[in-house]
């Protein structure tokens, strides 16, 4: 085992901080990225003369403007001081949002000036390359190979899911279009009806190689539904964990597949695509001759942080193709968790073997002795990404990138002919110039138009800082890992609270797949899941901006409900670990859930974590305490009808 | 007419300026957005312990982490300064990019310190209302009801025009799903089956609210092509003007429409749509039976900058209402000239009678004696905005807002319940309140998930600082139609340049729509088009970032084909001006030409401009005798084919 811990990262470093800390060098930065472009601007054609002079300055009406910028930024100061949300704090465990990385913000800032448009390469001639790169970086992290591949950013996550299935989709009716062209039909005919169906994408992808090479392909494309429109029978069913993110209900819509051809798998007990029903689905579908237009897994579900067994899927697909010689598209939504594939690599961006990662990241001072992340399973399911078609990984949540970022790797390049298209205007002039080739793609091989070239600045120089693996990414990932199961096992341990008469007990979901943790607080002595559910969300309520203003607030947490229609049966077993009869369940069919996200990379240190959780259990009594207190009101009021209240 | 010219805004006062003239303010202030956000970092529970001390901030690695940082940002301000584009400069008249403000510079950075994600209210209690608010801002510039309509920011125009056509298409399935439904179906009886093809928009939201009423619509919208799935019988065909934008190419792919469902409308000699043809389109189609999806009209062409006549387009829907029963949904692509709207409205956001509007813009001081803008038709095609269904806008564009920022306006906001999803985890807890419920639709009713609320911080602030009205926003636009139409003028009656035995002529696009300007060199004497084109496009290499750095040019433009398949015999006309046979053309069929959005507001004062004007010849002159340079160096080569050169 190699051991070239350099660069050596001191991830407080990377951050603002909780007080500002980084605050001379940010400010100093910050000055600089400003400054270089001026002095840009200033020195292009010195000779020009001036267009606003210092007298010009100096008149009324140009005071005043300048007045009015600083009222209006005054006023959008105190706007945000006022309502937002100290994402940046310890104090702040809900969301999946912390602070943010400050080479991506002085970066941000430092393109913003000259303000690219990734669209297309004449706008953004640096930042276009820029992009590219870090598409690459991503698409080297999960392991597909740099030459075949490729990534770019989109706005976020549901747009990069969007073109994993835009993809996938038109994929899916390539073989109907090929079948009925006279002068192509002949490369499928050796498949029977019902392999055309549901034909491999590796093998779909060497057809439009094939396609290119008689000169058909671009007729072949027009047959293909983005010429004809979509027919759905051809499409057939789209598979998608049963907790449906909303952004592939949206994407069923959009697409025009419909929402009821989407097949929702079923969770198992840990909130991940239950395998056994996974396959017999995925069978059944088969067997009766239904397309299967993609199977959708997630690495980092938004509720739960579960990560689905990836290496399963695609010993199914493998299955699949052996026994029936029939297979399926596979997009994994990696958004939230994508990042985290970094945890597991070496400097040399290779896999560490399972049995030596826990002494890797000991060695690389990551991981505290009583810790230790991934579970096996998740491991495979990182180790296994390299075998899917194209995966969601958002910047902007565990890339600790500042929003709006989100990306897209897909395995096969090639399969960006099937949605590519050009607009004279940004793209003339590339596309007979081998330098400019892959360059001038961009734009028309996505879905967004103009896009800021600002963003990929900073995913670029965040990825040059925190190179994704152990020693990069790993580390700040590390922090939120190690922070989650700390918690956890205090929150595990707490003994129950007491307030006045009422006991309050902590009931956590144990061992989670990431750093998403969940937990509600129990009663003791309510036989009522309503009341429990009531409690939480009040809980919620006290702990989050509805309260009031976030800032004077001490704890910041998020919640969701896990309801039957998503999860089954699954949310029972924690009703049951509180105590719940399963008629109680039966009624109320969905468990309220306090939810924390915990990337700080502030409580890492043991005595700062030991100090943060002394705060958080007198945090708990106090806002227990509040809840306490206002139902006692409401009894009080309840029992002396006759008095009379304002409100 | 009053004549409340206030606030004064002076525009050179918006901008960093060519020379960064406006640096101290720039910096002050990106120094007051940056402190204001540190102060709130070490205001939030001063007694909370430093997590990060003096001393850990003196250790190695720290220092070391913060001078890897800084080599970063050394790299990327090198890689911006080599290869960057001098949009800021008025030497820069290409593509739809200038100077942008700085207000919105700022306020992007101060509330990008924040990192706000406007998916979600939770997540951004801030910037969510700065962004509805800047909706209202744009919807109430076009004339829609402030109390029925609404506007969002979404990642560019693209996505915008996205999702126009999502609600039109699901929208055009609605009146099919309630004749499918028995205990719906009775509300749309007195229909016959042709014109329950083509509902009129407005009656098809009434259904909607007629639905909600009897508690099936969210059972009826199951039934739209959201849940079942695209059905071309029922959508139809979609219009769009002929020149297609690639982004409606792309919208009929991802939308499942088809590309082959898309009929062009033929443009006229303006390179606007024709409107005779559309309408016999319209009619032919409504007679044969044929559902229409939607009509597009695009207000400023990326192109030539041509304005379709949307009072036309309005004049046409209730013909064919009177005459039929029958309608069709509108959407206006305005991504480009869509603020320019502001020069219309006097401060009370009415618009001017256009027999005054000359007199308002003299006595506003933002246009002189020989220049005028619109045309009445162009102006006619402003006003008749309000009575379209949706309207795509472009704040990045001639709303002067960094990369990347577009907009969406929707004349009455109950077209999203076709749309609309929800995330338990992302809106539970708002659906109950009527004090958030219109901020957290948000989330739910667009395409995208994640997204920065940076952008609407950005946004808010320009509004602010520049109300959509003459005197805001028209004053900034003002200068660039002004330079627009003096460059035209001069170009108009440039004398022919010689360069040795060669002539060049400049042959222009006369009298524009708005303020991008087209036009071509042509060699007297010279009767091959395709030379002609290949002359441009040498032309237009010298002035970009192929003949190497940007920076060091001094001229920089853009440029694009006009192709008959997108324009028809329309660009013949420019070809026969500049003196080509129609055989020429017939063998051609595409002409090459110079194209530069005229955005720069350097160059409004007589003065300056005459200045840049003199250079801009000289540039010509130095550009052109390159290219004969080349040429005769080509010449000398093929007439000495035996000389050995190097290459």
């Amino acid at each position: 085992m190699t051991k070239p811990f350099h660069p050596n990262l001191n991830v407080d470093a990377l951050f603002l901080g909780p007080k500002s800390e980084n605050a001379v060098f940010f400010r100093e930065m910050m000055d600089y990225a400003v400054s270089e472009h001026m002095h840009w601007r200033s020195g292009f054609h010195p000779e020009d003369s001036t267009l606003v002079t210092s007298v010009d300055r100096y008149e009324h009406n140009y005071r005043e403007t300048l007045y009015r910028t600083e009222g209006i930024l005054n006023q959008l100061s105190a706007k945000l001081k006022n309502s937002s949300i100290p994402f940046f704090s310890p104090r702040y465990l809900g969301h999946i949002s912390s602070d943010t990385l400050m080479v991506s913000n002085l970066a941000y800032v430092m393109a913003m000036m000259y303000n690219p448009n990734n669209c297309s390469y004449e706008a953004s001639p640096t930042t276009t390359e820029l992009e590219l790169e870090s598409g690459l970086d991503l698409c080297r992290m999960f392991g597909y190979n740099p030459q075949q591949s490729w990534g770019h950013i989109t706005s976020g996550g549901t747009v990069a899911n969007y073109e994993g299935l835009w993809v996938a989709r038109n994929l899916k009716t390539l073989s109907f279009a090929i079948s009925q062209h006279p002068k192509a039909k002949d490369l499928i005919e050796h498949k029977t009806p019902k392999q055309l169906k549901n034909m491999p994408t590796s093998e779909l992808l060497d057809l439009i190689t094939e396609l290119q090479k008689r000169g058909l392909f671009e007729e072949i494309r027009d047959m293909t539904c983005r010429g004809t429109g979509v027919k759905a029978q051809i499409l057939g069913k789209l598979l998608v964990p049963q907790s449906k993110h909303y952004s592939w209900m949206k994407a069923a819509d959009i697409f025009g597949i419909g929402q009821e051809n989407i097949i929702p798998l079923p969770v198992n007990d840990h909130y991940q695509t239950d395998v056994a029903q996974m396959r017999k689905i995925t069978f059944g579908l088969i067997e009766q001759g239904e397309p299967i237009l993609a199977m959708i897994a997630v690495v980092g579900t938004t509720e739960v942080g579960a990560i689905d067994r990836i290496d399963e899927v695609i010993a199914l697909r493998k299955e699949c193709e052996e026994r029936y010689g029939e297979s399926f598209y596979i997009h994994v939504d990696a958004a939230y968790a994508g990042y985290a594939c970094s945890m597991l690599l070496n400097e040399q961006g290779e896999f560490v073997e399972y049995d030596e990662l826990a002494n890797y990241h000991r060695s690389a001072g990551i991981m505290p002795e009583n810790i230790s992340w991934p579970k096996p399973e998740v491991y495979q399911s990182f180790k296994a990404l390299k075998d899917v078609d194209s995966i969601t990984v958002d910047p902007h949540k565990v890339g600790f990138i500042q929003y709006a970022a989100g990306a897209i790797c897909m395995k096969d390049k090639r399969i960006l002919e099937l949605i590519s298209s050009h607009a004279a205007y940004v793209f003339e002039g590339h596309a007979d110039k081998t330098s400019t080739k892959n360059r001038g793609i961009l734009g028309s091989s996505i879905m967004e138009g103009s896009k800021s070239g600002a963003t990929a600045a900073a995913l670029w120089a965040a990825h040059r800082l925190l190179p994704l693996n152990i020693n990069g990414y790993g580390k700040v990932i590390a922090a939120g890992i190690v922070t989650a199961q700390s918690l956890l096992n205090k929150l595990a341990n707490l003994p129950p609270i007491e307030i006045g008469k009422h006991r309050f007990e902590v009931h956590i979901f144990p061992s989670p797949d990431f750093h998403m943790i969940n937990f509600t607080f129990k009663e003791v002595g309510n036989e009522s899941l309503s009341n429990h559910n009531a409690l939480n969300k009040r809980l919620y309520e006290l702990c989050s901006y509805s309260a009031g203003r976030a800032y004077t607030n001490d704890f910041l947490t998020s919640s969701t409900i896990l309801d039957y229609k998503e999860y089954g049966d699954t949310p029972w077993h924690h009703a049951q670990k509180c105590g719940f009869s399963r008629s109680e369940w039966e009624k109320v069919r969905n468990i309220y859930v306090l939810r924390a996200a915990v990337m700080t990379y502030c409580l890492r240190d043991e005595e700062h974590f030991e100090e943060f959780w002394e705060q958080l259990q007198a945090i708990f009594v106090k806002k227990l305490t509040q809840i306490v207190d206002e139902e006692d009101k409401k009894a009080r009021l309840r029992l002396e009808p006759d008095v009379p209240f304002i409100g």
